[in-house]
């Protein structure tokens, strides 16, 4: 029978929707409007990609998945902080996000500044506390946070926010094709790395798969992105946010500076690079496949 | 010879700045900017309470002050992150912080907000890798990793920021001693608490002697912040931030609730209980007993 991803997709996001449901903090009376505005951003969708990932990546070395699912919820608290952040007033200031207001323009811009602040911290917490609670070794745990934080922090996302600022701020003509791949490998690249890795280091894998696993990574993250950037011009679907915000912005994108067909011609060389990578891998890394293949023609 | 409280802390003082230093991560090129905003705000100095208290309450149960830097550092990073975010615009609108201009004033708000998730990523992931390479278990920094997560998060510091604001929001005459109290315990008592008891933990301390020494912290995070507050005030020394900051901000505090008279002696109270806790400790405890007493009759 043949692998249906769009099942699989849906079966996943279905099951990291819940596990992020009961791993969130859930209130006292005091904590009320803070949690609210944490669990309104986490809790309203999205693809769930970091996450998923994380699973296929866990499937594909033979990984018990609810061991995997700690981390994998915790990259996607720190991937909803960083959209959260991300869409304030002083940084890229926009209005919807995942189909719905963004958090500040819902619970004001103090308390989306803490939400953010609090699911960083919450998730480190709940990643080490629900981890070690499902067997995963300390010696392990230690690493993925490790990995983690170094992905998020100010050697990958962080840096990577800061870079698209600066770049913004250079306009759009003085900008280079490396710059932004650069960017987008600290800004996104790093995190979904990250989340192929830990999945996969919680199956066991070796480090020549864990190499072989982060490259994949790498390609399937720059080729989601150039792909974003091109629906941000050319989409039809339901982005769950503005379309044109790139334009509107001021951002240098691989399409506006290489141009579509370009974009979509190094988009498609990515997935392949990322199929081939896994011809080492056995049945089980086919998930890890379909979701190369799939983001690789996606529309929205 | 008598214990010399003043060089104690100088010293310590010391050794936490040189650490942080090292510590900190150090610029690439393209990470300029960011980086330097961190270093700016972590290395501007300031009293170093918390990773001083952590080396302090280490060296209590004797243990090796090269495994609790990492820890003490890791929280003086938090520390730092947010107060850079509580100085924002969109939350106490500050223009000074430990003698000079506030991290957004200088480097703009996008970056100062970056600076601070960045510095708290980078906490957690310095902590977990310097700690191993110190010796530091797997297991004991796993517990630290949780126990500072959670101090800093939804339960802890973050929600008493949270709880800040809305009780300023509500105005003077509408709030409590016991919700100022709460809020104080959680803004900054919790992260007083984690700085004893990580350093303890580093020490082999049992549970009961983490117990007492929780105590002892609590006792000292609200004596320190009621002395604060009355400098607030009535202070006359370099506060390193500008004087009226509660009362310009309508904010609730102890003297301002409770009266000046009262507070002092609310915190004398405190300063007592806090030094008669370390009573079943032997004399590697005097670094604590003096910083309480120092503490409780300090003028900046």
């Amino acid at each position: 029978m043949a692998f249906d991803i769009i099942n699989y997709l849906r079966a996943k996001r279905e099951l990291v929707d819940r596990a992020l449901d009961t791993l969130l903090p859930d209130g006292g009376e005091s904590q009320a409007r803070l949690l609210e505005s944490m669990r309104y951003s986490v809790l309203a969708g999205g693809k769930r990609l970091r996450p998923i990932l994380a699973l296929a990546a866990g499937e594909a070395v033979g990984a018990d998945p609810e061991k995997v699912m700690p981390a994998a919820c915790a990259i996607e608290m720190i991937h909803t902080y960083s959209l959260i952040h991300d869409d304030l007033p002083s940084m890229d200031d926009d209005a919807l996000r995942r189909g719905i207001p963004t958090n500040h323009r819902v619970f004001g811009e103090s308390t989306a500044i803490l939400a953010g602040d609090a699911l960083l911290s919450d998730a480190f917490g709940m990643l080490v506390a629900e981890g070690l609670r499902r067997g995963v070794s300390a010696r392990m745990i230690c690493e993925i946070v490790s990995d983690i934080a170094e992905a998020a922090g100010s050697r990958g996302m962080t840096e990577g926010q800061a870079m698209d600022l600066a770049l913004t701020l250079a306009g759009t003509k003085d900008v280079t094709l490396p710059q932004v791949e650069r960017m987008h490998a600290l800004k996104t690249g790093a995190m979904i790395r990250v989340s192929v890795t830990a999945g996969a280091r919680i199956g066991g894998a070796d480090e020549n798969q864990l190499e072989k696993l982060a490259s994949y990574a790498d390609a399937v993250g720059l080729a989601y992105q150039i792909i974003d950037d091109i629906l941000d011009i050319e989409g039809e679907g339901d982005l769950g946010k503005e379309r044109g915000n790139d334009e509107r912005h001021g951002k240098s994108t691989y399409p506006g500076l290489a141009g579509i067909e370009e974009s979509k011609r190094k988009a498609s060389e990515l997935t392949r690079k990322a199929v081939g990578i896994l011809e080492g891998f056995d049945h089980r890394a086919e998930a890890l496949r379909q979701i190369a293949l799939y983001l690789g023609c996606r529309n929205h």
